[in-house]
């Protein structure tokens, strides 16, 4: 297939590494020249460079996946979708998708949203690897009026770098990653208090796990929060709420309830992470 | 040396190993006679009875190591005080202090506390493993009463297993585990929240990290709030007052001060976990 990735970071990299050794004619584009020739010199991308219109072939494009940050997604769009064919499948990976689904299929017919749940600690496409989507979900949140050939041709696509693609309404997939991921993040970072001084050596594995994803990349907390305000914020209400119950039950020593809280805390655990 | 552990599980089981491959003559006891048996058939003691008092030289120990459950530790040491020599240096090994220190004290002198940050995923001796306290904090929560050269006589021992080894009041001790360990247990089990249906197929890394040490042994969990209840309850409200805080930024839309927020989270968890 004939494919464009527009932007080459971690995601778009990865995406590109996988696509080119299954033989696709890759092309991908990146404001900044230096990544567009590290792309190609790497085998990210069979061709690339800032302006999608001077590469051959980019307006007969099976495929475009908009890689950039959420919020280029629409004003990407915007700009390409004049000149994009109206047989082209235009997807994103972006992590929120009810603010862009509707105003994408808008702006060309043949929009799926995707959400590959993958990434990695680094940023750019110096932190891209090969095989990063396989064994991991990568949900696609077409529209009810949505082209189903399209649908299908992103599941088949994404089916053979090894993801499993689920599908969800978009409002659906933002409630669910607000509840395992967007919002734990803000719950991770409140465990984060200032040591006195005898903590910071002390700290282990747990603190270190449990903290580990609020004391992330500030930015991209913010833009979860931002984007997908709405269910991150019903998200953190019961996760407060939660806090609160145990807090109580240690005030008024209600030992029994609150083992049997925890209990019910590893019992919920094990239906997301079955041992 | 003489060592005598009694309770042969995780921590008594490990402390055995190692103890063991240092040459010490090493004495345990558990309740269950199969443990014992398969204490000396694994090299975690070289002579292990339910009763120590039938272990040849028991009367004579150099130091013996209080491993059994926190509520074990007071009355443990009260029944065996008056058989003790004492010469013998008493520890434990139990993850709160003030609420036993100056009682074990008063029970034998000769008393120091202790405290390895040490663990693993399992329970009893089967999930013991040699080496677990290498490049390990373990606490000593010696009284300003306690004698100097047993606190020298723990701390080298302890040192010689490849443990850093740290001096703290018990209140100080107390106060550090409610901030790094107890107090992010609740924290951790609050972010687990029941699932609509699609949440469980797409959880990832982050989720599981947040959420491991919240799902985990929900006994200890209480005995950790029950043992340390004040400690904790100062940590949680530290805790719930940054969770809310963080609820109105992203309520009242204030993303500059949210992505601040992140950042000090961000910085706070390099003073614990430098890269």
């Amino acid at each position: 297939m004939n494919i464009g990735i527009l932007g080459l970071g971690l995601i778009g990299g990865s995406l590109g590494y996988d696509l080119v050794n299954r033989n696709h004619y890759v092309w991908g584009t990146s404001r900044n020249p230096d990544t567009c020739r590290q792309a190609v010199d790497r085998g990210a991308a069979c061709v690339a460079h800032p302006d999608w219109q001077a590469i051959p072939g980019s307006d007969r494009a099976d495929v475009v996946v908009l890689c950039g940050p959420i919020a280029t997604i629409l004003p990407t769009l915007q700009a390409i979708a004049p000149c994009l064919s109206p047989d082209t499948v235009v997807t994103d990976v972006a992590s929120v998708k009810s603010c862009l689904c509707q105003e994408a299929a808008a702006l060309h017919p043949r929009f799926v949203g995707g959400h590959p749940m993958a990434g990695g600690s680094g940023q750019g496409l110096a932190a891209a690897v090969p095989d990063l989507f396989r064994d991991r979900p990568w949900v696609l949140t077409p529209l009810p009026s949505a082209d189903r050939a399209a649908v299908t041709l992103l599941q088949t696509l994404w089916e053979s770098l090894g993801a499993k693609v689920w599908e969800l309404a978009p409002a659906a997939h933002d409630r669910a990653v607000a509840r395992i991921s967007h919002g734990p993040v803000f719950v991770s970072a409140s465990a984060l208090v200032p040591p006195h001084g005898h903590e910071t050596q002390l700290a282990s594995s747990g603190f270190f796990d449990t903290t580990r994803i609020g004391g992330g990349n500030p930015q991209l907390g913010r833009l979860m929060a931002q984007y997908n305000r709405e269910a991150v914020l019903v998200t953190l209400q019961e996760n407060a709420a939660r806090l609160a119950w145990a807090i109580a039950a240690i005030e008024q020593e209600r030992w029994d309830d609150l083992e049997a809280w925890l209990q019910e805390a590893a019992r919920l655990r094990q239906t997301y992470f079955p041992t």
